[in-house]
């Protein structure tokens, strides 16, 4: 089989979204990528902003946040619209080509309302199936898909959906077409050993290695469920897995975690 | 010269959109046209409410609203987010394929903001340019393009922009590709002879018979800017340009106003 071209999908999380410095000095990192890629992009602060501004109480179980009607709303005002074209108009200004997705856009993402068990977390949605030929379409014109945390459940509902899972299973959906790199740009350079020690990057992890930081409990609390997306995309021949510093995208010497299967 | 394929664009404004029922029905309508076809939403109440929810004061100068960059931000959120993306859940509900613009996306529309004179209308935009590639592409694979009024100046800004205005200069920039037929849905049958009775509706205006009803007086307040904004469209090689309610859309029996050049 020929050589596939390469495709790299790159989710940046609140605190890059938060601070737009950051965020103007990110996309143009982003912009400068060579050949197609898709950004995908957390929620930031300015949901809890809003939601405090309007008087609507923010609803937490176990720390994670319950998206009832209301909050959904938010969520879609403030990811859909705000962040997400705001996003939109300034990689437009710095000549990178790209159109704003939710999963409901092209059908791109569609997900099933997560079921009640002991918690009712709303409308949140578990990604289903990923549509790749609209946004292949695109990709072939040189377009940069931008994606926000929202599904939709092909019933005429929107569902609140994690934004790493997105990049995940939108990797994990491209497989056949390209060779497929995940980044998770976050405020570190990248898993660190020690969690007070910014130099104490872990260069590489593998599935072994990872169960040994786990038991060590090196790993714990959000970088756990993040760890494992990585592995779960590594295991559905997604072909790199990243997690660092934006500066991971450009410089050959920058140092950040790279996930491998052994 | 070929016969073009005919391309439809639906613009509908608040008072559809303010009714939960009335869009779900349009909607319906809407996804049955056979053929290409964009639709171009207006804004609604919602960003009222918002606005009143949030502490904000909206701005009015001689009954037009000042986009100052909160305004902006809510107007960004409530129809590109909230009213943008429930519009396209429920297409793709209903089978139609749709994906949600802003002039942004795709660099589809751009605008220049308006130069202050006497007002100073904050962040409004008048179109500059729109780019029917990427879109006639999508209508080309059955997919529906559908817009919020937000245009951007390429420079990063997003610029809040008159909906009536983004449908007639969609319809422009389609006329060398397709035979453009322009409707705008609203809560009256048509454009009415005595506004009290919704029976009066004018079936067909010509440039010159506009012009005598402008004289009576029987056209003044929002209609005149609608209708003059029809007439430019005529100007520019759109085929056909109709006011009415939904059932414009299907019902051959339908009563509607049609204006054609003479």
């Amino acid at each position: 089989m020929d050589k596939l071209n390469t495709l790299k999908i790159v989710k940046i999380g609140g605190n890059v979204i938060d601070n737009p410095q950051g965020l103007s000095s990110f996309l143009t990192v982003f912009s400068s990528i060579k050949g197609p890629k898709i950004l995908v992009h957390g929620g930031g602060k300015s949901a809890s902003a809003l939601a405090h501004q309007m008087g609507l109480e923010v609803k937490m179980i176990d720390g994670r946040r319950i998206t009832d009607a209301e909050t959904l709303d938010l969520i879609t005002m403030v990811y859909a619209g705000k962040i997400n074209k705001s996003i939109v108009a300034q990689l437009q200004s710095i000549g990178c080509n790209s159109i704003g997705f939710t999963g409901a856009d092209g059908n791109t993402i569609s997900s099933k309302k997560r079921p009640v068990s002991t918690v009712d977390y709303g409308f949140v949605g578990d990604v289903k199936n990923v549509e790749t030929s609209t946004l292949k379409l695109l990709l072939d014109q040189e377009i940069c898909p931008v994606f926000c945390a929202i599904t939709h459940d092909k019933n005429g509902q929107l569902l609140n959906t994690n934004a790493d899972t997105i990049a995940s299973e939108l990797a994990i959906a491209f497989y056949s077409q390209f060779e497929v790199e995940l980044y998770f740009c976050f405020e570190k350079k990248g898993v660190l050993k020690d969690v007070n020690d910014d130099t104490s990057v872990i260069e590489t992890i593998t599935k072994s290695s990872y169960q040994k930081l786990v038991d060590a409990q090196l790993i714990f609390s959000g970088m756990l469920p993040k760890l494992n997306n990585c592995f779960y995309a590594l295991d559905h021949r997604v072909s790199k897995v990243c997690i660092g510093s934006p500066e991971m995208l450009l410089n050959p010497e920058a140092i950040f975690t790279t996930l491998i299967i052994q």
